[in-house]
This record gives structure tokens, sequence and C-alpha cells, in this order.
């Protein structure tokens, strides 16, 4: 194993992209692996932050709103998300958090196909993603229908000429699998439905290209892979060829044609702009976009290419462990259907997750028994991998043997 | 006028409110009239967000969520604000913008009176309030009825019977005038209706008493009297005896009962936590969070009552301009219809402000011709009243001058 660790070692001083990893704010004796639910701090915010709230709002009042850019904030930092998500400027807006986008874009996808009464969402998706899929059928009176990716052929068979908006996770927030994103977006156009993403377990992790693919909207969160702190804003894609049409029922006034008028009625201005909502959360929001540099200046292909060999490496290692506590590989192996993240199945996953950041090796646990592993190239290392491994087959080995003392298997 | 700002001198070294001027981050030379659209920074902000970006998320990572009270944050911020606004604990919640917290609490207050089918809203309210009106009238299917408070009174006898929600701004954002809470809340309840309240330009600036006034719904934003820093999260008010029956349309996974077994099914928490929605935006919220301890110490009751004589003296300086300058105080002059802040009528009001902003004087001007003083009793002092009349004086002289030149009157 020593010999193993010293490859690890080796591979990290070959790294291209090693000298990302000091940009964050990683503790001594931690390894994060769970950048796929909380990135860690780019160094870059601290200062961004306190210049926001010290310079900004402290010495600038309200003028901070057009002198420092606020106002602007929610397209600007848009744009620079949909450039890490394949957009081209003025479709991505940021603001409130996914749960709030997903009912807007949910609700607007149904708007764009009035006469089609059937909403069809990822069996598979984050809960909230499902509770506001429900919602919005509840709310515009549409029947939901839940499928998995695997079935979505035959659902769109089934109701055809009945399925208006589309709801998918880009990656399986379970188990890593990373869908196609251009094939299912042409399956579902082929239906004649309107093709809605969550790029949450995407977006900075995997290359995604929403243009070139076709999509018609999506929503993502900012606190995963693009690292913009706790609860970061959400985001919101609508293509171009939509954005006239986007009839978004949460219409607050900085969605307004001309927000300083007042007026009485809502008149939605042009282009994505429509898609803002209320007054943005300026102290996230311009954390979130200090947080996006080294991601940007990274590439995320990049990122991804290195992130694959951590996986691989990741696979390898866990293939060696001895059979009675060696955990399946649930997330597939070819990388084209990979995400960020790898998901182990094993016994007593959550317990597993928590004896393993007792040993600073942070991950997380999805239930019943998946244990999940982010292998966020931007700032994980080989030896990271190495010793993770090295930690679970000493935690496995421990929850082994005290399931042979009670006579469990 | 010298002998009147030695006066003021003399109010602000008796004020008892005096020292809590040093505890915002004013900027020499500014009179700050404009915290009703953004207050000054707290000095309790910077530190504490910066202890939870540098410590909390930088050295706790996903811990955070629990080891530093990210989590409880929601509630446990909206218990401080529902102190500010008469409200017992478990009653308040913080999340999102305050459009969004508007669908949220029309719709639901919709579904409480299901077989009602009219929404009446404010037609002086703020506009986010009407857009976001029409929108959930437009998605329940309801008829939506503007009117006035004068007119509230006949339009609930015109459509008795039918009418649900009622949707009021407590102060309206132009005029400055406080409606009467209690009275109108008890008139709308006598009618069957659901009375929902936008606190925005109350809470903190005056007396609120949701729980005494026995108010349904109530919503506002975290970043005018509450000093929350630019676009800091809104809240949403649900009275306990609603929560059981609450059925809100963003059915984010931090309302579900049990988040964290990701369930399919959304199902609705017990009390205030079903109306958390998505992943809270923790660093606007924690400096929200912060932001309230000098307003707390200070006590709404002692902001308000000093907040009262800086008006009277604001209309006292008034009455002595010169007749071709002199603005018409267009809020009312009693105490218990007086919000808090104080709006002037005058022509070129956007001119004005803007020209008072160049001499330090923060004001804003709300179309066509208001110009709207802040008074906030927490930091504002008596020779800033005074110092501001002066300049209004100054550039309303210099405006008349230009219009008598130009041969307007």
């Amino acid at each position: 194993m020593e010999s193993t660790r010293l490859w690890a070692g080796k591979e990290d001083a070959e790294d291209p992209l090693a000298a990302f990893r000091a940009e964050f704010a990683l503790p001594d004796g931690v390894i994060q692996l769970n950048g796929n639910s909380l990135g860690p701090l780019p160094r870059t915010v601290p200062g961004a932050l306190d210049a926001v709230v010290r310079r900004q709002w402290g010495k600038h009042l309200i003028r901070g709103w057009f002198d420092d850019g606020w106002f602007d904030a929610p397209e600007r930092v848009g744009d620079r998300i949909g450039r890490l998500i394949g957009a081209d400027p003025g479709q991505t807006v940021v603001g409130e958090s996914t749960s709030v986008q997903l009912f807007n874009a949910v609700a607007a996808a149904a708007r764009l196909r009035p006469d089609r009464r059937v909403l069809v969402c990822d069996a598979a998706n984050f809960p909230t993603d499902r509770y506001l899929a429900a919602s919005v059928a509840r709310v515009l009176g549409l029947r939901l229908v839940e499928c998995t990716a695997g079935e979505l052929a035959a659902v769109l068979q089934a109701h055809r000429g009945e399925v208006g908006p589309v709801l998918f996770g880009a990656v399986d927030f379970r188990s890593g699998e990373l869908l196609d994103l251009a094939g299912t977006t042409a399956r579902i156009h082929a239906a004649g439905g309107i093709a809605v993403w969550d790029l949450s377990h995407a977006a900075g992790a995997v290359p995604v290209e929403v243009d070139a693919a076709g999509v018609d909207l999506a929503v993502g969160c900012g606190y995963k892979y693009l690292n913009g702190g706790p609860g970061a804003p959400a985001y919101l894609y609508a293509a171009s060829r939509h954005q006239a049409a986007l009839d978004l029922p949460i219409t607050g006034w900085h969605g307004h044609a001309r927000p300083f008028e007042m007026a009485g009625a809502f008149e939605p201005a042009d282009g994505i702009t429509r898609a803002r909502t209320g007054t943005p959360q300026i102290l996230s929001l311009l954390a979130l976009e200090a947080a996006l540099d080294p991601l940007e200046r990274a590439g995320v292909a990049a990122v991804r290419e290195k992130s694959l060999r951590l996986g691989d490496c990741l696979a390898a290692l866990v293939r060696e462990l001895p059979a009675e506590i060696r955990p399946e590989v649930v997330t597939p192996t070819e990388h084209h259907r990979r995400g960020g993240h790898v998901a182990l199945r094993c016994p007593d996953a959550p317990a597993v997750s928590a004896a393993l950041m007792e040993r600073g090796v942070f991950t997380d646990a999805r239930p019943p028994d998946l244990l999940r592993l982010c292998l966020n190239g931007l700032y994980v290392s080989y030896t990271d991998v190495f010793d993770a491994v090295a930690a679970f087959a000493e935690v496995a080995a421990a929850g082994s043997g005290e399931r042979r003392a009670k006579g469990e298997r």
C-alpha cells in the first residue's frame, strides 16, 4: 500500500491543477470529499465580501446598487455561470433558492405548452425537484408522471401529444450517474415537450453544453461545484428562443421592464431580466461571484479530466479492498456516464460517513446505503483519495467486526 | 436659523438613543435619510460575517449547518424579527425575497378560504405586492380587486361572502401613512377574509403587534429598518392557528417534516418550519441576524418615539421655509397615522433628491413628485434633520430660480 501512496504523491506532483488546491481554505487534516454538498471556501471570497460590506454598503450606502454594480449582479454573475454551462450571454440569471427557481422554471415550461397537461419528473431527482414539480402540477392542474431516465421513452410514448415540461437532474444525486443531456433533450423535443434540467450536481463538475444540447430551461444551485458558500443563490437558464414568451409566476419587481417607474401592472422586461424576481440577496450573490474565480481559471474541462482520473484511482483502490469490506461502486465506470461524485454502496453508510468525518475525511451518506465521495479536481488530490480509501478500510473493518460479533452478516 | 441648529444640537445631547448612532458605519459628511430603502451598516455585521466565512465555512465546512447553527437560522432569526413585530415565537421564518414570500403567503391565504374567489390588494401597495397578487390570482383563478384603504369597507361589502385574501401594506411606501393594523384586520375578519400584511415599511420603525391585532399572515423585507444589508432576506409570519392548514406552493425541501430522509413526496413540517423553502442564503441571513442587535437593544418603542419627534421637528422646519419653495408634507401629521418616513411633495423631486445626494444628504424620490425622508431614530440626529432642511432650502431655491428663468411657475 505504501508504494501506492507514493504513486499518488507522484501524480499530485505532476498534476497541472495542483496549485489550485492552495486557493481554497482547506483545514489541516481534512480531506474534503463532500464538495457536492458544500464546496470549500475559495480564498478569493473573504476579502471580496469584506469590501462589499465595509466599503460598498458601509461607505456608499444606497448608491452601491448602481455605483458598485449590485443591481446588474444577477445577470452579470448569471453570464459567468452561463459560460460554465455552455450558455451564451443573456440567458442565465442568479437569485433565490433552487426550489424557487424550479417552481418558476417548471411553471414557465408548462405555460410554453398550454395545450399539454402532463408534467414528467425524474423519479430519481433530488427531493426538492419532485416536491416543486408536484406543486406546479397541482397549481396549474397538470398530471404529474414520475419515471426514471430509462423509462422516459416509454412514458413519452404512452402520453404522446400530452407531455409539456419534463424535469430531470443531469447527474443523479445519489448514484452519480450522468445522463445524456443532448440525447434526452432531443427525445423530449421529439415528443413536443420542454426540457427543464436541474444542473446542481453537474455545473462546474462536468462539461455541460446547454445551448448546444438545445436545452429549454435549466436551474442549479451555487454552493456545490461552484463553491459559492452555504446556501449560495441558485440560477435559472432560459434559452433565448423562449424568452419573449417566458411567463414566470414569480413576478417580482426586479423582473419588470422599468422597475423604478413603480407601475401598477407587471410588464416583463426583455430578455433574461424578466427572470429576476425580488431584490437579490447581494452579500450571498457577490460571495458566489468571487468564488467562481478559481474554477474559471482552471476551466471545467481540466477539472473534469482530473476528476475522472481521481475516480478511476478510487475504483482501483476499492477493487483492492478485502472482499468482506469491499463496497459496490454504484456510479457507472464509463466516463461519459459518470458525474462529479462516486457513490459506494456499503452497510451502515451514515455511520461510516460519521466515522470518516471523525478522522477528518468529509463525505456524506444518502439513505439508505450510499456513501458519496465528491472528487472535485480543483482541490482534491490523488493522495486524498488514497488516504480516504485507507480510512474507509479501517472504518469498514471495524464495522464488519462489530457486525460479526453481533452475529449479523 | 443658527439658533434653531443650536436647539437641535441640544436635543441631540439629551437624546437617550444618541449613543446608537456610533453603532452604525455612517460616512463622514453623510446624512442618512433613506434607511427605508437601505439601512446603513451596523458595526456588529462585518466581524460576525467574517467569522461565518472564515471560521465557520472555512474551517467547519459542511458541519457548519449544525455545529454553527446555520440550519436553524431561518426560525431563530425569524423569532428575533417576530419579537420586533409582536409575534410570539414559532410564527416567523426568514428566507428568499419579499416577492417570493408574497407569492407564498397570498396563495396560502387563498387556500385557507378555498370557497372564496376574490383577492383584494391595496391599490397603493408597493409594486411587487401588486404584481405577486396578480400572479397568484391568475394561477389560482381568483378575481383581483384593487382598492385603497379608504375604499376597503365598500369593496368588502360589494363582494360580501366572496373575499378571501386581503393584502395591504402597513405603511404606504409613498406617503408614509400608517394604516390601522388591528382595525383593518378586524374589518377583513368581519367579512370572512384573511388579512395578509406587508410590513416592509413598518417592522423596526413603528410598534407592530401582529398577534394582538389578529393578523393572519405577514411578510416583510430585511434591508430597510432592520438594517440587514442589500437585499437582506425577507420573512414570513403565519399565526399559529393557521399553521396546521397552511398550504404553501413553494414546497422546498427545507419545509419537509424530515428533510434528510429525502422522501419522494412532500410532507410539510409542523409549525412555521413548513414555511421554509429551499436552502437559505446563509451569508445574507446571518448578516441580517447580526444587524438586529442595536435595534433590539434600543427597542422599537424608543426608536419610534424619537422618530416621531424628528418628524415633528422636520414639519416645523418645513413650515418656516419661504412659501415659493415650501413643499407639502404629504404624510399625516397625527402620530398614530404616520410611519417611519416623511414624504414631501415638491416639483422635480428626483432632481432634488439627486442634488441633495451631491451634498451628502441621502433621500430618495418616488414618481412623480415625492421626496422621501426616512427618520430612523436609531441613527438620525436632530441636527441631521436641521441640516437636511437647510440643504433642501438651497436646492429648492436654485431649482425655483431656474424654473422662473425658464418662465415656468
